[in-house]
């Protein structure tokens, strides 16, 4: 176990109806001006968002709306945002929708304190030193974002995605009601179940030690989901399944599968860049296509890793070692078929990948080595993976 | 999975001289007058208190402190702490020590804001409205106190040992340092080791879904605990095995095990009765004399939780699954010898039990049965665990 400092304050209120609670929660926490954020108006389409409004309204809350947001969320809007928000003077920031609309709320609660480009944040020029308030109302398990320390914003023009990670925009409370989920399509389920998958499987492949707690929890998440994902993809409407799919969202980004290791998501880096380059591609697609072959890269160099993956989640048993190891990863793709994930870039509608742009950004132009505890992922590892999936 | 709210906001320090922050942590906090709470003077004679307050004043943050927090703490102490604080103003009680310190430090933050007796909260006949913020440097992998919502308190007079839950004592931050805990004696490791494995048992024998995280977590920590449990008895100075108890310590009792499910200690209701009435029976001891006797009695209610324990756990995979659940059982018996511990009353030093007494206590003479999903705990059940264990 290395030295860390952890922490997720995110106060989780889970459960059928929680969400009409939500008056009663902005008064206990002296949030008496909220902005809200959402995305493209499902949220008014479904009535969730009147159902909010009228809770607001019966504790005297005032609230101002941002609508808008689209997957792969722009600078744009969040700058949009900071200038309605610096003149209604919120004191709590409510997203209502998934991680695009929690990540522009967040990009908003620190760019209200900043005079500069909030975008900076996300290129890592500046480090937030305040945020206002955010809160969320989760509307599909997926992006963690709800308990997570991380903002990903795009930046159209420029053609990147990037990330900041920062405990100041955790969430102060979510609201989880797994019934809010069952009208998710069938693809943006599968999206969900594979972006929850891939924050805890790259974080379980950085080193361990012998007896690294973070690992088991890793495999207990795992396990709850896959098993959750057969279910839900039949029957939509199945309670226990949607519930454990969105619980598992936000305890699969608050830190607990990384607790005591290091973290950094190695194959979210290409991906960032993919999506960054090629806006059009969904987050969890790009990372359907490349977890694969980034795992079938690395069983090379780390298949005892690989090995107790494929025992300890799938359990699998062969006598040899990089054959169970080789027969996990084909149990993760199986899985990805199943829920009618892309495989190759071509499935993703990109012919041409512009490869050396993606390699260049993902290692700044060759200046960055992503840590890996066998073999660091540099441009020529990043290449062969990308290579490998076209 | 059940409806619920779960909050775990403590920012845990961890690793190798992280309580040398502390100055810097009551600085950033806005804390400029502590009240230290410590047990009785181990942490002097150790050098440990002067480098607490080094660091403090350093940052030049004024201090005060408590001393003299036994085992099985009384209110008594809590009255004093309360009556010193009321002069002192604190806007931090610093707890330095293990559960019984932080429980004091839990019960004087609560205290200090009510006009009437701080046992009124572990009776249960107020409900706190207001607690001064709890900061610990842990030194003993046990209770969970660090980042449990619980204060269990005695009061000599009565005879009665009783506790709260509230997540308004929740400390706002703990200092994990596993090299604080090489010197803690051997049987005060294994009573930890047993505390820790109890918190998250008696979690695990509520009713469950078929696919319910928080008992994959259980399962995950039990045996990360027990792992570790077999080095640190014969090598207190293994880092990493120190570090999976102090970790697991915290992990234990915060609700990450019962995430989504009912929560209420069966045996440490009968435990809290016995060292009430008893206080010379240490918390740990008296667990691991009854729950064997618990877990014997139940097995015959709930065979099949016990046997998933046994095969998730301990990897015991016996065609019959009685027989699997019971050689379950027996395996922690044989941790538990390992740990030298206590396995009657006798062994406790207690030869005639005043049985009715406890069962009376437990029961709220007969007025209380404790929920069980499968067997309720009556009178009847709690007297035939007890003298199952004479």
């Amino acid at each position: 176990m290395i030295d860390f400092d952890f922490v997720s304050p995110t106060k989780i209120y889970f459960g059928n109806n929680k969400e009409e609670l939500i008056g009663q929660i902005c008064l206990q926490g002296g949030y008496k001006r909220v902005y809200i954020v959402i995305g493209q108006g499902s949220v008014k389409r479904n009535g969730l968002l009147a159902r909010v409004t009228d809770s607001l309204d019966k504790e005297g809350i005032k609230y101002q709306i941002l609508e808008g947001v689209r997957p792969n969320p722009t600078i744009d809007l969040c700058h949009k945002g900071i200038e309605e928000a610096r003149i209604f003077a919120p004191n709590l920031i409510l997203a209502i929708g998934g991680g695009s609309v929690i990540d522009t709320a967040k990009n908003i609660a620190v760019g209200y304190f900043y005079s500069g480009n909030s975008f900076d944040f996300n290129l890592h020029i500046a480090k937030p030193k305040k945020a206002l308030p955010i809160g969320v109302i989760l509307t599909i398990a997926a992006s963690g974002s709800e308990t997570s320390n991380s903002c990903v914003i795009q930046d159209d023009e420029k053609q990147i995605k990037m990330g900041f990670n920062d405990d100041i925009v955790r969430p102060v409370f979510a609201i989880e009601n797994p019934k809010l989920t069952y009208s998710v399509s069938k693809v943006q389920t599968a999206y969900g179940i594979v972006d929850i998958m891939m924050h805890t499987l790259e974080r379980y492949f950085h080193a361990s030690s012998d007896n690294e707690p973070a690992d088991g929890f890793a495999e207990a998440l795992l396990k709850s989901v896959i098993k959750a994902a057969k279910v839900v993809i039949d029957n939509p409407t199945d309670y226990d399944a949607r519930a454990v799919l969105m619980l598992m969202s936000s305890l699969s980004h608050n830190g607990l599968t990384s607790i005591g290791k290091k973290m950094l998501l190695f194959v979210h880096q290409i991906e960032h860049a993919v999506s960054g380059v090629y806006p059009e591609v969904a987050h969890a697609a790009g990372l359907a296509v490349l977890f694969p072959a980034w795992a079938k890269y690395y069983v090379n160099y780390d298949v005892d890793k690989f090995n107790k993956l494929a025992m300890n989640v799938f359990d699998l048993h062969k006598k040899d070692k990089m054959e169970n190891a080789k027969a996990g990863i084909k149990e993760i793709e199986k899985l990805f078929d199943s829920l009618d994930m892309p495989r190759t870039f071509k499935d993703l509608g990109i012919k041409n990948v512009d490869i050396k742009r993606i390699v260049n950004i993902v290692t700044n132009n060759g200046n960055r080595v992503i840590e890996h505890p066998k073999k660091n992922m540099d441009q020529e590892v990043v290449q062969t993976i990308i290579e490998s999936c076209l």
